[in-house]
């Protein structure tokens, strides 16, 4: 199938629900298979992938030609660049997944009742899992691994401009895999682009059990209006740093300045910093200053531009609710402890929120009332990540409460099962 | 407000959204309430369903009333009917709750990092709750003690023909909560009952964490296509028990009579029996002679007709796909434990599947193959059922994958929350 003809509504609807029907098959036979199989899956895939690397590489300049001919920004096209390296790392990381322990199959509970039925609840597979991304083509292989290694089939489907490379890669998993036993469709990527076959992966809940989507805001509005299965989004990161009167001042200058500017394109950097108005006076101008020097823009509150001058721009209450995923800093000064966690709560995405205190039972309510997957003190918000954790490799971080919340790894890529055990046991033994 | 006022599309939306934002508001006060409170408050609400158990009565004759003259049957009327009986078995059941543990706090996780933060995954409240359901007014108490018990509030969303009586007990519900410091707006009914009100909540993904409909496949259809949060769904019940040629044929019997006729209005009763054809001519006369007195109607594949003669109907593609909730039983002869397999795969709902075998290799390939929530082995399907399990009371069962399958008691209505405590860690120490 070319990914630029033009396809029926009817025609788009019958391959992805006959992609569904495969995916379905495809992870009854995944659901099974041990994990000696799956890890020589993985590393047959690794190896497909640098014996096809040449031709992931020539189908990723087609990207490129088309992203430099539709305008791309030289950001969005490094982003899209696949060379020899980036593909290693990829492949790299395909072996890691390997390495990593298997989640299915752990029992989770056991438990024996009174009337002898013993009941085990025990990790199985989700089964089919729906993968909406955009731009970058390693997701293609991050996601459908972490996926296999749960034993779950994927139905990727990625964005437009990375779709030649897409297509090589998934590919190159799909053929690398079967010559150790991955059954067929396994790992399907949609191979067009049109923004129907979202709809119809939204509608298709009898083939997917889940879907995920990662990418900008229009996106995941669409799949969370659409979708009739389970969505776990990987949405904003507005996350806070609350320097409390308490505070160690170096120690919360260290964090806001690592949170803010060591990589301030990702979802676990620092946007909107709250400090107690007991030390605002002495702290704001020394880590102003710090930002400055690496020309962090300003954005204050009234109280916070009466210490620091008319340089900081004022902030609006839109700046309360942004993820600026930039060299930008909102600062709001507060009265209280209480003051930061209920502004925290209002504005904040649930993701992760930093408390600097040398004061332990601030601290604790701080943990306790913040309402966010990951609640730091004394931590810099940037290890709010799956590896940082110690879960391995993630597929994102969930800003949902239900199944999976925060660093999202092979755990939160199954369910479970109740396994009961017994000897004809019936509710009434009379009938 | 009154039950049969008529109100605008923009009065439900402001009505219904208020309560969601008092139900968060709430919902950060419930978090925070230690076990003791949460008992102390749950030991009043019982006290006062007896209190005021005069005025709930007397709106529940209103429902009756109206009931009759609606036509509703005699069922229907019984199951909304109260007396001061049934109204005790809610009180205690109220009692009850306050008895089981409480999830809120338990530590899932705890983990020590080389760098020394220090991360601990707790269980915490999942915020608000939405329950949508119909007829039974004893729904209404049942739902919100467990939500509230696992510190989350709860917007009710009962049935019209229901109204006057879950009115009646959600206000004695949260006025005598108060009376022990129940957070205002904890429990909140919504007191009209147009079918816009429904739409209105699932569009509320701001303030409504996770729904649950309780009800027929009219309601699950219009808020799994409509909702933007997490919807947990109690569906169908299309239970198999799979008599396998090694079975001990007196206790697939027991098994068979017991899942079918011990209570076949629930959703864990038996709806479809599989016979292996190598032992289905000396079981099926046996077992169908059982059920034949207690009036079960039998449906059968060509096989099962062949052994049991023409006064067995002959069941068609829709029987294996039906959940009957009455005295009919599907029946079909399969050739091995694999077609018994696919065939549940194929047409159950993914609820609870037994085998009947003494082979144990058999029985655990059908553990493993078939994927439902709850699969059994030697075991009547009528004990897939969170007191049968150990859990307490349930709220119902699960047919989702995610976050929630099978028996769902107060542990699944629960979030977690990743705590991470440090020393001022930063990523990039020289920054």
């Amino acid at each position: 199938m070319n990914a630029v003809a033009e396809l029926s509504p009817e025609e788009i609807h019958e391959a992805v629900f006959t992609m569904g029907r495969q995916a379905r098959t495809a992870a009854h036979a995944l659901a099974i298979l041990s994990t000696r199989q799956k890890n020589a899956i993985l590393h047959s895939m690794a190896a497909e992938l640098r014996e096809q690397s040449a031709e992931i590489l020539k189908e990723n300049t087609k990207d490129l030609a088309a992203g430099e001919a539709n305008g791309l920004s030289g950001a969005m096209l490094d982003r899209l660049r696949l060379d020899e390296a980036r593909l290693e790392t990829v492949a790299g990381g395909v072996e890691q997944v390997a390495g990593l322990a298997d989640p299915v199959g752990e029992i989770l509970d056991e438990r024996t009742r009174p009337n002898g039925i013993r009941i085990q609840q025990i990790r199985v597979p989700i089964g089919v899992i729906g993968i909406i991304y955009e731009s970058r083509p390693n997701v293609t292989s991050d996601a459908a691994v972490l996926c296999l290694k749960s034993g779950n089939a994927t139905i990727l489907r990625g964005g437009s401009e990375a779709i030649h490379s897409n297509r090589a890669m998934a590919a190159a998993l799909q053929e690398g895999g079967e010559k150790e036993g991955l059954p067929p469709h396994s790992i399907q990527l949609i191979p067009f682009t049109d923004r129907e076959s979202v709809k119809e992966m939204a509608s298709m809940d009898r083939y997917l059990d889940l879907i995920i989507p990662r990418g900008g805001k229009g996106l995941i509005e669409t799949v969370v209006s659409l979708a009739r299965m389970p969505v776990i989004k990987h949405y904003d990161g507005i996350c806070h740093v609350f320097v409390d009167e308490a505070a160690d001042q170096v120690m919360a200058g260290e964090i806001t300045v690592d949170a803010k500017t060591q990589k301030p394109s990702v979802c676990n950097a620092l946007e909107t910093l709250l400090v107690h108005e007991a030390v605002a006076g002495e702290f704001l101008p020394t880590v102003a200053k710090r930002l400055a020097a690496r020309q962090v823009e300003l954005r204050g509150c009234p109280k916070t531009r009466a210490i620091l001058g008319d340089q900081v721009v004022a902030a609006n209450e839109e700046d309360w609710g942004t993820e600026y995923l930039d060299y930008i800093l909102a600062i709001k000064v507060v009265s209280s402890g209480a003051e930061a966690i209920a502004h925290i709560n209002q504005y904040g995405s649930q993701h992760t929120d930093c408390i600097v205190t040398k004061d332990g039972a601030t601290a604790e309510r701080f943990l306790r009332e913040v309402d966010s997957a990951c609640v730091f003190h004394n931590v810099s918000t940037r290890f709010s990540d799956g590896e940082e954790f110690g879960f391995g490799a993630e597929i994102g971080i969930s800003t949902d409460k239900l199944h999976a919340r925060g660093p999202m790894a092979l755990r939160e890529l199954t369910s479970y099962q109740y396994r009961v055990r017994g000897a004809g046991q019936v509710k009434d033994p009379l009938s």
